[in-house]
């Protein structure tokens, strides 16, 4: 399933947005970030005039054998309680669905002790029962898991897309998931556990060094599989010529020595395996599928961003089909985010996960395209242009 | 009007409401700064959940006669345009207000050759048929004018307020104003205009200098009006005594010489009447009476942000009924911000006015809102809450 080919940007209806933008009645450029939404958001529908009507959130939830280390700041039981937090409507991400008209739907990837009765908005799509294995002793999944989960995360975007779905959301649910997620950030990145690892759920900063210490554990444990030297053939399955308009992903691929990271896409889909997160695959898997149905992937924060790296190692041209919601308090955002060349739309200092950073910017997309395709032109409105001389854009 | 008496927050609803927050089903300062949002609005409607349900937005509009000195990239005949578009639903905030639920009212402080029919959503409180006078050759306006500005600004909160309105924004046009307002801040902030002219509209570098050396020859020519002596006993009819929980603001106030500008209430007052602007002097008006009412200002861009620093100036406990929405890309609005002690909520790369990027944050406190009060709490959706021992909140 990771032999998928990016679908193209339709480039004609970018052209037709943007010059659409210059003749609405504002200076150019005066909607900044917006403008560039609406352009993006017209390239990925294939129209001048782009619509968000239907938009799908998925949570994947999913245990971690790391957790056992004591790396956050809440027991496990709470990703299984959670879960039903999500479907009851009490989350955060539950309130955000409902205010914003999206969709929500749960997925189940591997939670201990999960039980839910029959849900129209929950999937059971379990790798394993016990969560992945703790990656401090061996492999968080086997690479029987890894397809699983990937596959489960295509399955949800068809299932989306069968629905109408016009922008998709993936969300989280873990306890231990952003030691996952920066255990694989700093694989890919090569960097130290210390640049990388934040406080998640809001650990001590006494935990935080212990955190450092497993997820540095785990980088030494597993290099032997995943740092194989880079002329080293293997076929992943992954067209290798896929390319990408972002060029510090791109060249991060190309030349993945560069930045000291494991970046080459089999090393990459290795880290995942090994460092786990079944709904970080999942999450992998779904932004893999957004580029090859030609769907807009809403990515949330650090550990969604941590998907979307690996999405994006394997598959530069996945990284068109992104856009990127809000900026994490978790210290390694940042950083994931360069990698990416993403700018995120809002920074509210927010470090939740469940997908709620997304679910909070739906509205600024939605105006986004309101005042794209709404707003009345120079000539529509009778409106003077400026003098055609006196322009700085 | 001036000798008003800001309300007082209610602290025991803001409390409440921080109580609340540590209850929901999420780590403790999670929700980052939608969380300071819901308390302190819980502050202003003194009830631990509050609520945005009623919106209005209030378009201020005039003419300036410094568009004549060449500052602005359109004519002066697109403010009145602007106000025919704000009425046919095709400007920007047009179409946010009607995405988001807000009504919009434009108000006529003195366009020059705007003829409006009757229309629902149309005041006419006119200065000056003629807009404000060029303040490079004596003051943009009388006292007289002024006077009628503010407290047509007044006028319109009361209005809201009859309507239920439970948040006030605040929007401006008129070409020529950024020219009006960087005047206006660098007289308050004592600053030169190099500091915090920018290019409004899109000017280009060169007209930008021109710009600065318009601003400062007003400054110039006026510094003998507003400059007087710190200790000349003038009696603004301002209550001398109100502070706020804003230090900066408090503390330029309570020693005006600190930042080297001209920051006594009577100055401050004469700053404006002198480097005019009746939309902006109607917006500071706005402001004042949004404190004495209790109603929440939710302060839009650069412009907006120098009427409301005016009247923090005037009265340092309006301060505390402001909420700040969008930092401009205009260059002036971060050291606006610094004097006000803001931080705002998006920064979107806009510069457009018209209360758009106000508008475009009402989702999110909205949002703020709808976690505050929907979410369920710890106990109420059996979800293990943190070992007590291990936080960082």
């Amino acid at each position: 399933m990771l032999s998928i080919i990016p679908k193209s940007i339709d480039q004609q209806s970018s052209a037709a947005a943007l010059s659409r933008q210059s003749r609405l009645t504002k200076p150019t450029g005066a909607l900044g970030d917006l403008e560039d939404i609406a352009v993006t958001l017209a390239g990925h529908q294939g129209r001048e005039c782009p619509r968000i009507e239907n938009p799908e959130i998925f949570v994947f939830a999913a245990d971690h054998g790391v957790a056992a280390q004591g790396v956050s700041a809440y027991p496990q039981s709470v990703t299984a309680q959670m879960v039903h937090n999500f479907l009851g409507g009490g989350a955060a991400v539950s309130v955000l669905a409902t205010l914003h008209g999206a969709r929500l739907t749960v997925v189940d990837m591997g939670v201990v002790g999960l039980q839910v009765p029959e849900h129209s908005a929950f999937l059971s799509r379990t790798c394993n029962t016990k969560g992945t294995r703790d990656f401090t002793r061996g492999p968080a999944m086997t690479h029987n898991e890894l397809q699983h989960a990937l596959a489960a995360g295509h399955e949800c975007v068809i299932l989306a897309l069968s629905r109408g779905c016009d922008i998709f959301i993936a969300g989280e649910m873990g306890i231990g998931n952003t030691t996952a997620a920066s255990a694989i950030a700093c694989a890919l990145l090569g960097k130290p556990a210390a640049e990388l690892v934040g406080l998640g759920t809001g650990i001590t900063n006494q935990t935080r060094l212990h955190k450092c210490a497993i997820v540095d554990k785990a980088l030494l444990l597993h290099t032997q599989t995943f740092a194989r030297p880079q002329n080293e053939s293997i076929d992943p399955g992954v067209a290798p010529n896929q390319t990408s308009s972002h060029s510090p992903a791109q060249s991060a691929v190309a030349e993945p020595t560069d930045c000291g990271g494991f970046l080459h896409p089999e090393q990459a889909l290795e880290a995942l395996r090994c460092l786990g997160g079944y709904e970080i695959a999942a999450m992998t898997g779904a932004a893999l599928a957004c580029a090859q149905q030609g769907l807009t992937f809403l990515v949330d924060g650090f550990i969604v961003s941590v998907a979307a790296l690996v999405a994006a190692v394997l598959q530069p041209g996945a990284r068109d089909w992104m856009l990127f919601a809000h900026q994490s308090a978790e210290a390694g955002h940042n950083a994931v985010l360069d990698a990416l060349d993403a700018h995120a739309l809002l920074k509210l200092d927010m470090r939740l996960g469940e997908g709620s950073g997304a679910a909070l910017a739906l509205p600024i997309l939605k105006a986004a395209c309101a005042l794209h395709g709404g707003m009345a032109t120079f000539a529509q409105a009778g409106v003077d242009d400026r003098a055609s001389g006196d322009s700085t854009a």
